[in-house]
């Protein structure tokens, strides 16, 4: 999700040609699921503005599963509108970011989100419809998030019958504990619904609380190349998990994860370029694979 | 052990002063046991020349326990001499490690070891004799090492009749699988003489390491002020855990660490102007402790 929730952090935006290069490069690094975007008003966010036509061509990638971040019924109306696969809808947990964010309560989304729902269906759109809980673990604006109203509302927009819900950690509040808390929570509401989970590195933390959220029977995750993202009144700070990262701890598990490291850390180094000035986070692009995971290592565990 | 672990790492000579008063400022935000540095001929490591001085002002702090490394007999009888209250034996689970750093096989360090404990009884210390499995999931020389080879090990030297063990990944080839599955294998053998873990962040893995250690009942770790150490051959290559990051994991938990965040995040800044030059890790300093973990909240978690 760099090409969405990494830009959208950076001041700068990438020319539309960068950021073929690197859909077409993540895609043949072995990603089969890439957010390339949001439908938001160009003028609160330019460096999204050509997520229609990143959508179109991610879409002549085989295989690829094209999700966009819609902030709005009016985003999901273009999401529906250029067949993208996957529409992530935010829905903030904390009260205070909710309107801070959105200017409306999370149950004003929640009534916003049925009528997405409703849109969808009478459209004939097979455009899948997943509710990020954002604020899930804790909001810097309201301080503590009480699980019991993260539960409150996967329930309400389970009810408005979303395809899929997922917890994010948009802040870095996040600790092992509090996921598998959370998940534990969750799980027996949302069933397979739930099998995503967005962490934050902010504080260390991002790859500590994916590994808790899989050993809760979470299997995917969101990431970004070079750990782009995070917070933009932080300059410096950590942001997503790096996807490198994410994928070498899976990897080194035995986790099969289709991702060709050489490809992922050239690309990365592309970026690196693409993005002068800003500050790329991640441990791997520089340490390397252990020489216990060599190519044929690697594939026997990607197999 | 940033005093030992990190510093030995560094070209650069600490000045005693500098050392004396990082060691004060560790104790006063709370750490309880420090390892302040090596009994190695300083021809080998001049960075750690003057560790008996500080052994002997650490001595002097109430309630501190004062471990050194030992890297042999003679180091050893250092320790023991100037009393301190523990001695870290290392023992490389890799032969090609234990050659290329000692010039002896692990079989070849287990019989030192032997006789390290028979001289220590003899003088009727009390200084206790923690050996540290290093390498124990895998080598930058060997490649792979093998579980049950750490284990033979384990049992080796608890038949000496040393008082603890560690598992140690030197190099940052662990992950939280492989950690789960060798502290499973060996705290049956090793009872609660097995209770520390030692972990390098070299690839990002550092604290879910901690994390999957933890969950198997281990509540003692190492770690570095600002993440020092590592490998010397990889400038700028994250090292051991930072003692801050980990600190917070923990307390974020609510876990008892005893850790003043402040006091840390201002020593770390002292840190830093004392070894300007040189790359700190870690994440917290930046980023701040969430407003969820207010002092009020970090006294009551440590309480």
């Amino acid at each position: 999700m760099g090409l969405r929730d990494g830009l959208q952090s950076i001041a700068q935006v990438m020319p539309t040609a960068q950021k073929l290069e690197w859909l077409r490069g993540a895609y043949d690094a072995g990603q089969r699921e890439i957010e390339v975007g949001s439908f938001v008003p160009a003028r609160l966010l330019p460096q999204l503005a050509d997520t229609a036509e990143l959508v179109a061509f991610a879409k002549t990638l085989p295989g690829l599963a094209v999700s966009v971040l819609v902030p709005n019924f009016k985003g999901a109306e273009r999401a529906i509108d250029c067949n993208a696969d996957l529409m992530l809808v935010p829905l903030s947990a904390s009260h205070a970011h909710s309107l801070a964010n959105l200017r409306k309560t999370p149950d004003e989304v929640v009534t916003e989100i049925a009528r997405i729902r409703a849109a969808r269906d009478a459209a004939g759109s097979s455009t899948l419809i997943e509710v990020g809980i954002s604020t899930a673990f804790g909001c810097t604006l309201q301080g503590r998030v009480a699980p019991a109203e993260v539960l409150r509302l996967v329930k309400a927009v389970l009810d408005t019958g979303v395809d899929r819900v997922s917890l994010a950690d948009t802040v870095g509040y996040a600790d092992p504990a509090m996921v598998q808390e959370l998940f534990a929570l969750t799980l027996p509401v949302a069933g397979d619904k739930l099998n995503c989970g967005h962490f934050h590195d902010t504080r260390g933390l991002g790859l500590a609380n994916v590994y808790a959220a899989l050993q809760m029977g979470i299997t995917r995750f969101d990431a970004c190349l070079g750990g782009i993202g995070g917070c933009p009144h932080a300059p410096g700070a950590s942001g997503n998990v790096a996807t490198e990262d994410l994928a070498y701890l899976l990897a080194s598990m035995g986790v099969a994860t289709g991702q060709d490291f050489d490809q992922l850390i050239a690309l990365r180094e592309k970026l690196a370029g693409w993005l002068r000035g800003e500050t790329l986070h991640g441990t791997l692009w520089r340490a390397g694979l252990p020489n216990t995971m060599k190519a044929a290592d690697t594939a026997a565990a990607l197999a």
